[in-house]
């Protein structure tokens, strides 16, 4: 039973990009951080060092700069598909190639032509993977976080002798989302269909009411699967940011819902994928 | 010479502190990170191990959780006095007490009663200290990242052997700022003045044409104590983030301000503190 | 085409527990991260929020912590199989189980028996799978940060037009290792096998000639299949830690390979399987 | 009443240097990372953004890399010493510097003569302060994180209506321990110094029984000044990082001190100086 090279792949990860555009005096900014891999033909690198095959992670970095200038960087989905088709239409021994963007945002500082304020915590983030079997877009949000602070049940549970959790009909649910939604083809509205898949999210986990964070996860896959058709598939993973009801008892009050401990570890972790028949 | 016990304090760090207001259906929330620290009379926990001076750090925690029940949260210095205002008066061996608060920003999901979603990443902060000398508020903001893709310049420093350094007359200009501000009295509208403090700053920032990142900040912090008699002092910390042009004349590009590379370590620090006569 | 709920799956995140043994006076400490994940049907939970076959993420908690005290904690690996085979076997919706455990390295301090110096920054992992197919165990080190400072090359790599890198014959070579073995059976000396593993692992890296980090991890992987049967698979992550040669010409020195520059980001990200035919 | 510049500086922050020795085929390593901070006359800077007396925080960092070569790096204190008088006797305007050092630990891979292993978490540090009032260098350990499984208690404290701890004879006692002892000159042996200090404070917190974390300090603060004339203060900040004992009554399980859940927030915080009279 011989011992062989499986699955491998290189690339530059967290490369930290900054564009402007500044044609007129009230300029524009794209802020990402774009990871590349690449497969392909690396055999000879793994097995006697050869590099002949090997473009450098180096030279790697230099075409998300030189393309941010060349083709410009305005959608992240469009950009991570020029690069990606780059890499493997245009480098030969490249067979495949994953784009991976993290875009941070920024809003103009009281209408200023010139100066932005970090919004956030949340990101923007799009995986693109071509190869032989055609071309993938994968998008998404991470460091969404969000709270309702009633709405939310956890009742009727399966008890055995470790249980000790007792029911509620009222309850703080908070998560901080990861979303990531995958595409029939590549001709979308990107940014257009992304501002209304968060709204959908958002909706959704607001007026739904709560028996689960999987009944809230579900709905929210599914109100977006069904409003959008260039969407074969959400997966949503919603760690459950614990918020305990202080017991304020010993101290003569009542705490009806009001006063809560954020708790850092552990957290429930509930991860669900909607997709279609 | 004898070996003595010099300055000393203990308390509860990082008290997570969650607070909903459901009065009406229209619920409001504070979302606070609470750090308290006591002074006093604690040498025989030290020389003896004797602990009938030292109120549990347990037991602040605890004080912070009814309070936030008791008296109720909204502005985080009164919160802030209103605890070390407590421990000073209440405690017997209790000297001074530092009361530190960070608050996290959310913002109502699509104007929803009781969902919210979490904002940032800016941080709103406030240090309350109550000892014998008086009672002093320093409220502040952090991870204020803020930046100007033009109207700043580095140019007719010093030079050494060292320096190799280009003078720029165009440069992006960012930071994450810090800014503490010690204010007069405890007669303030707290949430006001800092809502302006920070329009203050955020302007100077964005009109005021850079020789120098030391210049913005003296003219945001003039700015400030111009506007506000409350104020006595501000302090800026303000991490230069380089933003580096990428060179892309070997691949034939011109890149006139354009394209970045932002660069994590090392960076500027830059620190001033404008104050009154 | 109808919408349905895909992959789901839940469980509790990084569950801190620390196991004292205090049988004798000589103490042993055991210092674990765990996560748990249950698959089953879960599919009323998500539909309709019913959680009747919704063993509570709390309950897993519980679970872990009595476990520690029923069962002991000794080598994680069995630790994660006896959770895993539990929740399997014993709580009736569940199909599989997925367990992870990171665990923490302490030393005695000077010997002491009930005193520990944390060390690190190390962590020993391990990923234990348990379903209808079987019982699969993946043990693994993360963060185990080497550097060799020379006997590392980087030439004859593919060239393009955005290349600008320089070929090296001498340089850094710096990985913070992430390294995850596939046991082919359950009837393994863990804690033995771990040892030997990372031994061999150090020992190629720092033996064999780099004229690639993907050559090098390829060695890795090969001697350690080559070493234990009991492996039927190993895959290597290993961002390239890149120390620029920080150029001194300016200022009349010479940098021999001396003084160098360690970056943050980018980091070249180099992944390799090596695996048996 | 006047709005004037109040105190300021400036400088380079987190400068990440690693210094290789290869004179002989057994290399040696330093890896550190390097604040610089300067004060003197930078009031024009701030005024009207006149540069004429700013040496560019970017010189300051060519300078560190320039000594690593120069004058060779061994001892952060030495290092320090040297980059902080350079600053006030080369550098015109300059009147004070401050420099911060952390070193990272790096052990030979089984004796290997050019690879090693990152040790940690601890970090070594130093901060050299040179100005008008002379040279003061303060030496110190952090992130040293120790636990006792037992001989630590916490009972007969103050208590008050918000006091609900029990008390304890036996408890976990762990902290990521941060020490910073000033020395009295710079004739010092380093590393030697440092080692022993780092003996002294590990024995102390192991053996001395303990009736709270306060007391622990105190001892562990003496013991040091006992042993160094050389050092005229040190300083300790001690996290209590809590092991809460797990209940484990409702599964039947006693848990007499075997199972604790390591909470990350909040957290005690005792700081505590030992000096001499």
């Amino acid at each position: 039973m011989g011992i062989v090279l499986g699955a491998n792949q290189y690339g530059k990860a967290e490369n930290r990009l900054v564009r402007i555009y500044r044609e007129t005096s009230r300029h524009e900014i794209r802020d990402v951080t774009i990871t590349t891999a690449l497969r392909g033909d690396f055999a000879d690198a793994h097995l006697v060092g050869d590099q002949a095959n090997v473009l450098p992670t180096d030279t790697q970095k230099n075409t998300c700069y030189a393309f941010a200038k060349e083709r410009g960087l305005h959608e992240i989905e469009d950009f991570g598909l020029a690069l990606a088709r780059h890499f493997v239409e245009d480098v030969e021994p490249v067979r495949a190639a994953t784009i991976t963007i993290d875009e941070l945002g920024w809003q103009r500082a009281q209408d200023h032509d010139h100066t932005w304020v970090r919004t956030g915590p949340e990101v923007r983030t799009t995986e693109v993977v071509v190869d032989a079997a055609g071309e993938v877009v994968t998008s998404g949000v991470k460091d969404l976080v969000i709270l309702k602070s009633t709405g939310s049940e956890f009742a009727g549970f399966l008890k055995d002798r470790y249980t000790t959790l007792e029911e509620t009909h009222d309850r703080i649910m908070a998560t901080s989302l990861v979303a990531r939604w995958r595409y029939t083809s590549t001709d979308v509205e990107w940014d257009k269909t992304r501002t209304d898949v968060r709204r959908i999210l958002i909706d959704r986990f607001a007026d739904v009411h709560s028996l689960a964070l999987q009944q809230t996860l579900w709905e929210m896959g599914k109100a977006v699967l069904e409003a959008h058709t260039s969407i074969a598939e959400i997966s949503l993973q919603a760690p459950n940011k614990h918020h305990f009801l202080v017991d304020l008892s010993p101290f003569g009050l009542e705490n009806p819902g009001e006063v809560f401990y954020a708790a850092d570890r552990p957290y429930g972790l509930i991860e669900a994928t909607v997709t279609r028949d």
